[in-house]
């Protein structure tokens, strides 16, 4: 009788007790400092933080990885993983746990979150197109499919698709030379601009940071492709034509990324395909001012948030190296050597550190940007991007 | 016998229930959208959020908050409200309290937070100079005594305080005319560059948001202080000198400040002093290229994050009205009234929005940046100050 009385009173203590203290327990985290690593060959993603430079959580089962990229909730409690495999995943950085997943392509190369952060525009090799769909559910809102292609097999491949102000989403057409310009203030109805000849191949395009210019890198011709958003009636015009022209061409061993296009003042820093030169371009005259020579293929071409300094890394045979560019003196200032296959980077808000992804010994390296000295590594399985949360509070990524 | 059994139990179970519940039971909150703002006549904050544009919690205690600003944490979880009072307040905005709060001075009117997030700066009048905190503490780690006044019946007071890259704090002396540079990258024994006679009663500063530029607004005479922190062997130089010479001089009701200041490409927006102005400067060559005649004497000039539109609102007796400003025409294109009393404004991190506290109404107010129409209305008590969370990843606030 003690022992029954005993027990009933414990079972509505412990109910009690698990009313007051909700489904997860765990130490209250803000979202502020978070991170997202991919690892691209186990299909898993770590949560990581900036503040103490620790990783939280390791969240698996999101298929293929490889070239995968992340953006963020408006909250920053959601990252968006775009999979090469067509996956769309949603993961609560709170919870450590995948709250949503989606196959809503073939093969997906990455994607944008809209302004006011509910909606997500996901760019697709197959099928060619863009799709869109609800931030909180994942239901799909706008299936957008590119221009076929000539002998009708399929459409052309999407590429370079970044968020703008308006809540706007911007892309571009491999295979049949386009940009399009998409207005979502009407998710379900949104209207498009189409530029047709903006050149040959754009393989990947950028925003500039203040959401003005939106320019595709071409990889069948010399030079860049350029639409002014706040002119958009001018049209698409090329800039730096002869962008490489006169220097001996190289295979190239990897595509460069635009991402990480890097601006100075007035100076824009950017790889040059195939070269191993970064490229200076005055962004008034949008015309070379200089050329930068550096120790392979750039690949990234990332600015500190300061702008102070730019930081390189490559393709095979030299990935295991990171360049350091003043970007007054237009100097490299130090080579450094993480290690093998530096694939890529991301700079604290701030930038008074730079976390690097060093696939092929495993591991996550964090530097001083100051001192230019190693401060802490961390394991990662084939670690490949990095995002930080702080991504959300930015245009055009 | 059996009540003693069964409170012994009970007991047990409380205190591991306890344990496991941790001390605040609330729903997950992340801190990328949250914001805080400041009901001066009352002493009390607002938590709020800019998803779904809500207030979350009033926390109240905070001293006297005229003229109060706010830093925040690099994870996002804490604000530092620096009080007129000399009050130094850290914020919970995970848990809605109030977890240290110190009088650090007499007289404050504002500060910063370092670069790594680790140290808070706080710039006083009284006694005149900056003392230095620990931001997971609030334990003074430096005490920097101004210029002493040459009667030496105090200290000169200090205007300006930012934070810049490197660890650094700059700041301004009004009463001495000088900019102080702080290198903090040893907390406890901060390496100090002052520069003198950069012109007559420096009354606020601004970093230019790459974080390169440091300039003081001059109340004794037309002109701005320049200092150059990629170069300060080359001493501050004077730029917009006879900044307003030819107007006729109105009295000045309320003091510009520089904080908002605009830059969009190479043209940056400002407030004349006393006039009905806003100046354009060519960020190239520091020059006035333009002047945009506004309703008032502008108080906050604030761009947009993409730099598109420049907001500006107004000294007494015109601060019922808010204007809007194209950064490619120079064109006033729209004038608002939301009521008396438009006190501050703050733009959601990708500018969708605007937020604007309408003191005489006791309300804050949320516009949609495209349509330039009313979206939603909160009540707050007298509110000036807004600060989003997203300050927290930007450099010079």
């Amino acid at each position: 009788m003690k022992a029954l009385i005993s027990l009933a009173l414990a079972s509505v203590l412990l109910s009690g007790c698990a009313l007051q203290s909700g489904p997860v327990e765990r130490p209250l985290r803000a979202t502020g400092d978070l991170g997202l690593v991919i690892e691209r060959a186990t299909g898993s993603v770590q949560i990581v933080e900036h503040s103490n430079n620790s990783s939280l959580a390791r969240i698996e089962g999101l298929g293929d990885l490889s070239h995968a990229t992340a953006v963020f909730s408006r909250d920053q409690r959601y990252a968006y993983v775009f999979g090469r495999d067509g996956g769309l995943t949603q993961i609560d950085m709170l919870q450590d746990r995948i709250v949503n997943r989606v196959i809503q392509g073939g093969n997906s190369i990455g994607g944008a979150i809209s302004q006011d952060g509910r909606l997500i525009a996901v760019g697709n090799y197959e099928p060619g197109g863009v799709r869109v769909f609800d931030a909180q559910t994942l239901d799909m809102l706008a299936d957008i499919p590119a221009t076929p292609m000539p002998d009708g097999s399929r459409n052309a491949r999407v590429v370079g698709v970044v968020d703008a102000p308006g809540q706007q989403f911007l892309f571009s057409l491999f295979d049949t030379g386009e940009i399009w310009q998409a207005d979502f203030s009407q998710p379900t109805a949104p209207q498009l601009t189409r530029f047709e000849n903006i050149g040959r191949q754009p393989y990947d395009a950028l925003l500039t940071p203040d959401g003005r210019y939106y320019i595709a890198g071409l990889f069948g011709e010399d030079g860049l492709a350029k639409l002014d958003l706040w002119n958009p009636q001018q049209g698409v015009t090329r800039v730096l034509d002869g962008y490489g022209r006169g220097q001996e061409a190289l295979p190239v061993y990897k595509m460069p990324h635009l991402e990480g296009w890097a601006q100075a003042g007035q100076l824009m820093f950017l790889p040059a395909i195939g070269q191993h030169r970064v490229l200076v371009m005055n962004a008034e005259n949008w015309e070379q001012q200089a050329a930068i020579k550096v120790a392979g293929q750039p690949v990234f071409v990332m600015a500190r948030p300061d702008a102070r300094q730019v930081w390189v890394n490559f393709a095979f045979p030299d990935n295991q190296l990171i360049q350091v560019i003043d970007t007054q003196s237009l100097q490299v200032i130090k080579t450094i050597e993480p290690g093998p296959g530096v694939l890529h980077m991301e700079f604290t808000p701030r930038g008074e550190q730079v976390w690097l992804s060093v696939r092929d010994r495993n591991e996550l390296q964090v530097w001083d940007t100051e001192t230019l000295e190693l401060v802490k590594t961390l394991p990662a399985q084939t670690p490949s991007g990095i995002f930080f949360s702080s991504r959300a509070h930015r245009i055009g990524l």
